[in-house]
């Protein structure tokens, strides 16, 4: 039943999402001890100007 | 004041959000006894390369 | 694969949640053609203090 | 630590999206006494046909 | 309509809330120009043991 | 800086979490190359009359 809710900043590849599914998926099979089909993980990727450090946007850092 | 945030996989029309916005709205209302205008959904499309279930991405299914 | 997230004032009862919970998921069903098994929802109750609309906590209101 | 995520219809400017960050990152300094560094916001602009009010999509009202 | 939805390790008052709803709805108000009355935010407080820094929960660190 | 935000049935030790909280942040350090201490991770535990599957509690299943 996890959901797990990633938001970063855009540019991964597809690849690189799909070794992140499967090992954070592994994580919570292992280690929560759920099934894997039960695991839903969703991805957002934002722009730059949608995302904020210590007050700055990332597109002025 | 019910916030209800969806996510599902892309690809719904406008129509089939019309209808789902109302169809929540009126459970929201007519069970939890909230007011209609206070009520705010927001929907999420996702692509299906960044959700994955049971550690593999939609895309790949 | 839809997930709902309502986020809601502390106070409904498990019954409210229980038809809550039966409504959206048959609206996803009918309306968004979703399996039901694949619809996952979870409810975030808020005590009045951690909620504010047009600037002023709930609590305060 | 705090992270501060913020729905919105779309259509707001980079400069206000740089104009929030700043305001929201100063309240949590001054207010909450986290350090800037730690305050990380991100921002979901939202098409109007993907968030309802009342029991209808935005793009209808 | 935006919502803003805010995750801090808890332990702030609920005066600190009070102002900063105060806060954050008057730079929505000013900076992105939507009335106040249209303004939710929703806190969300987190014990050091359900919030990870760096790999390591908060409450070992 | 991503962040991620799990929401799973409440149960799980701190001894859980803390391994999830390292294994997660190795993978996103290790497959989308970010620095460990611009991980953020927050963990929601949900009782079971929270959650919703196919349409049914899962206090109820």
């Amino acid at each position: 039943m996890p959901i797990v809710h990633i938001q970063m900043i855009e540019g991964r590849s597809v690849e690189q999402k799909r070794q992140l599914a499967e090992a954070i998926t592994r994580a919570l099979v292992d280690i929560a001890k759920t099934a894997p089909e039960a695991v839903n993980i969703v991805i957002d990727d934002y722009p730059r100007t949608n995302w904020a450090k210590a007050g700055k946007l990332m597109s002025e850092q």
